[in-house]
């Protein structure tokens, strides 16, 4: 049964009681608790990691190597910022799909660039809570492609 | 019963016999079948239209208005260059969920920029045919949480 | 009698019907009949010619060079993309005034470098219907003080 | 009575002898003088102002806000680079048309960005003397139209 | 015997009646002319086409990829903007020369930049019509040694 | 009793014993003590915490939304790097005073930028210790005004 | 008993008239008055000028050498253009605080880059009338200090 | 006998008073002086000029244009902001030689660019007070060539 | 006896584990051990730290400041984006050397900027594990010729 | 008898020996001799010149003025970097055909400008040796057409 | 008896011959003759020296640390390619007067940096064979006054 | 027994005369000589050469192709200008270490970026001659490790 981590950056926490005419109302809890569902019906277990550390991101890419199968990152800011955590990246062998909740590229010039797209397999932005059942369902199927 | 058209910009007609290296064996007609079929699991009808010619993207975007409740769009190279294609859109009042092939995001500096993406809800790259099954998904979920 | 072509580029063909707020609510037809009317008050035999393709464009600008004698060219997104529309000006021998029906200049910075500005007379932006018929007047101008 | 100040910037007053091959022969008073005789046409009462310190057409444009209707303002040189002149405009309510003589998106590169230009209602170069006329119709069709 | 298809993009119509300082006084049926009669030189089949429409050119790409064994390609304008004309050439497997009439690299510098010149074996600029026969000479010397 | 936050950010454990030409001998203890002072003469409670961590930093902005009225924020070099901390503050509904012990905007080019800036109140620099004394003042006066 | 010249530039006179969305309803003269007042109790004597002429700006600051101990300067829109200023500054020897109403680093682009800066001890801005009372407080500061 | 303005911009008039690390002791009286002595040995009358304000210098440049000769001009900081200066001295018929008394190019980058070079004869820098009396030489040259 | 701090920064703990065709083979034990060793024959007490937490590196220098006598650095992707660690660097009193395993100046462009070159003595990059044992003997040349 | 110098700059020496994947087998003695071969069937006396040094080449360049009708020159990296060839073309009556073996506008960013190429009449690359051949027939057709 | 050296570059060999729109008809031994006319007297024993190559200019500054007092140097397009060039000027404790014929400022804008300028003590350009004249005035000034 | 080339470039033959405060008092002799010693220690027969001239670098580098196993460079200023090294380097199979005295990435921007770092093994810079030491003792591990 593939294992799947879905990984959080910073300030997602708060998701659901920030800036809601970007990010909406919905809380990461409730992402987290449909990506689980979602992933049950993909035959996927699901694991859920947030934080606000970039050192923290990169520790579970790390560890995620050994014990998981698939990765689905929302890097918030550290997206823009981060070469780090896109070499942790590309130092584990595990597929990678890119989320994001809002259009980054209708927003801030700023927020157009990721250091996370080159190490990824692709990108879903847009679509809020929505963006991670799709990823879930491009890993499932790059999964099953390989 | 909700419409959806998908278009598809310069050089996909050839999808499947060309670099195969970056877009897969995949022919344009297996796309538009699959997503038919994908369509019709989601209620939504479905029809395609392939152009080459810029203009007559628009002339597709501009007709859309009065026949179609949203679009997937995979404008090609046109992404990059086209406001008119940008500005077309931002003219009609119509979902559009903005698609590529490849993660234009990890090619060449030149294909990062989307002019769609800033009148598009969101946008999916990277995951080749599934992309376009992924993106009927998202306006599904738009169409149904708006 | 002159006779002044009135050419209009991508998506004015839904004049009125698009982005009020940045256009207003006049129709192209209203823009061409208009400008028929004032163009005979001024003399001019006034014909009115739209199309969403670069390249029909051209057309009637290299057509245009043996039945007009001037050009009123409002090339909507083109204007910032075409360098063929500035060769195709630049290659028949026919004064062209420039017209924008908003102020491009006070829009978002890839529209306010023009193209077509530099083998035009002038440019005459931000007035909207009225700017075409500023620019038959100062067609008229021209020819006359020719 | 409307009234409308007509505001010349820096070496206007040299205008007609200087640089013949890019301004013309037609001086500063015939400039004044048509756009006068041209204004009572409108039933506009005009006033002109010339002046070559940037801070005395700040003071005009500050005393204008209780005196006039609109301005036609050439800002010469500062328009490439007076931020006070920007925001002069911006701190009193009127309508601004910005005229310049020559085409400036003809010109160096320097001379393609306008300060004036996001405070004003609309832009018209390169029809020399009679760019002050167009300026004079577009701003009776504007007061006419609010 | 080998076929090639001599391909010439927006404006270069107008040949020999447009900018004579720049471009000579050759017309497109001279330079067609010339081409199929050197072509007979070298053994090759040569069928022109000229369009000012980037659509018809990528079509006319596409269509070589079954009926002729190379390209000469004078892009135009298109040269300088059109990713998908570049896009165009990478998806048939075909040797495509580049020629320009002028020295591109001795213009304004929006005219250095190539799409074309990446996915071409060669460019051959500021010959006029004699560039066209090097080209053909070019692709003679490039079948022969493959 | 309003209650305010005084965070610091990198290397600000340091002070006094670091660069004194650029920032004095002023130690953290003597600014976080006179903060505190200054805080009861205006009617605060004041909470001071430093981290060398932009995760802590962003945890403490994210706690402080519960907890404090205001917050004197001096984010040290990550002013200059951290989109993911402009996301915290923009994610809390406090507002936030800036402060730099020394000049930035007179220092290297890439100090002149903070991504602090567009989501705090407004900005003091280049008076070390004072300005957390101003800090205060500024916050005093816009809780008061509010 | 130090005397302090508060210097405001272009447009200033305006305050309280202008785009109260961004400045407030506060005047020229109740800024004067209060920094007169606040003045009185740090034992400053206090002068007050404002020009939209930068020349006469700069006419002020050479002056102020022999008359002053430290200038308050709201340079307005020549902060961001004058080299001029920014050398009279440095050709005085006297403590400059730089004051911004508005929060010029969370405005435009071109507002975020100060000539003033470079030469003055600090900036404060974004806190309104109240940025000139923490600037007297931080020249108080610092001339006790030194 | 030919006559010469001494034109002389901002800060110029503290020379000697201000920054001796950069321009020395020399004040503007010395510079004026010894420019005389040195024009009487040339056959010249000189007159000397000296203002901060923008708008008085273009002002004296345009009343040049029928009292004298040739202007020696050191525009100081508008040198590098002025494209008004430019315009007013491309709009007199007169040689006008560029000189600053330190060597603008080994400073700030801000101050290599001119706007005054392309518009002068030549330009000399670095060599202080010396400076005008080569600038002296060089017109005689210059008028003495023609 | 002088003591050095090995500081190791992001994903360098996988060393050896990722992108061998960069990297090598080599894992960080060997890196310390070997260096551990080389140490000895230079007299040297060595302690080693690795951290995927930027912060944490902050506090090992910090630390270092009064218990190593240098610092040998491999910052990682740290060394492309961090302000803070620059800063760190310069707040304590100590030699550092700058390593990289790869030559970052071969590599994306990105990698080819350091922020920790501006405050380290020398950077040693290209050769591997080899790179720590030469920045142990430019260490020692440093401390000796001190 | 016409008279063509082959000039070949830096590294060409080398050519066969160097890089087989991006210059092919051909050594430069093949180079220089298929070039007189085909300049006698031309009617050309051919002269061969290789150097590495930039100060070389351009006495080449000087000396042909008196001696040779056309220069054939591959300036090899001076192309991209020397200001001095470009000028010392333009110091010569000669025309000159620019030749490069690869095609450099598909190479890295650096070499995609010359500065070989606004004194040169046209520009041929990424043909090998062969372009040799094609610029004497260039030069050929120029010589014969003056 | 001060001995200055008078060192050209690049191309100035052919002065006179060359572009005489730009340099005029001056030869450079007619430079030589009259510099060392001027030089007597001044009290100066000139010397000059020619080379089109770098290293060969490299070498005689080299050579003139121990021989002369002054360098007057015209290092044509070397100016603003040469890195090594600043450096040779910077390892030898001379003074330099940098001279250009031509106003290098009011040319392309490749020719608006020089290397030169940093380690010179100041720059004549565009005065032609006069600029010498005017370089050894400087010079001997600069003699005098240290 | 391995043969070292080491290659120093334009100034170094100046060393220990020139700039101390960057470079320190060591001459070029010194460090050829230590070089000499250090080559002996590690087996390795070592030569050098320094020239200031380009193409001579250039020739060595080529001639070592046949001679040396490995080249230790120093190329100087050319390091950040020539691209004809960088080829140079490229066109010979032989490992290249790059040295440098001072910390290149310490001082001026265009000091910072390498054309021959791409083409070496690696750089080394900052550590006066012990740089060329530490460099044999990289190329020594290169050798033993092929």
């Amino acid at each position: 049964m593939p294992s799947v981590l879905i990984l959080n950056g910073p300030n997602l926490n708060l998701l659901g009681t920030r800036q809601p005419e970007v990010y909406g109302t919905t809380t990461l809890a409730d992402v987290e608790q449909q990506s689980v569902l979602h992933g049950k019906t993909l035959g996927f277990e699901i694991t859920c990691f947030q934080s606000n550390h970039e050192g923290a991101l990169i520790d579970q890419i790390h560890a995620a190597r050994q014990t998981y199968d698939a990765i689905v990152l929302n890097a918030g800011a550290y997206t823009h910022t981060s070469v780090a955590l896109m070499d942790a990246i590309a130092s584990v062998d595990l597929p990678v799909v890119e989320v994001h909740l809002s259009n980054i590229h209708a927003r801030e010039s700023f927020r157009h660039h990721s250091y996370i797209a080159p190490v990824a397999i692709g990108q879903i932005c847009g679509f809020g809570l929505k963006g991670y059942i799709l990823a879930l369902d491009a890993i499932s199927d790059h999964l099953g492609t390989q």
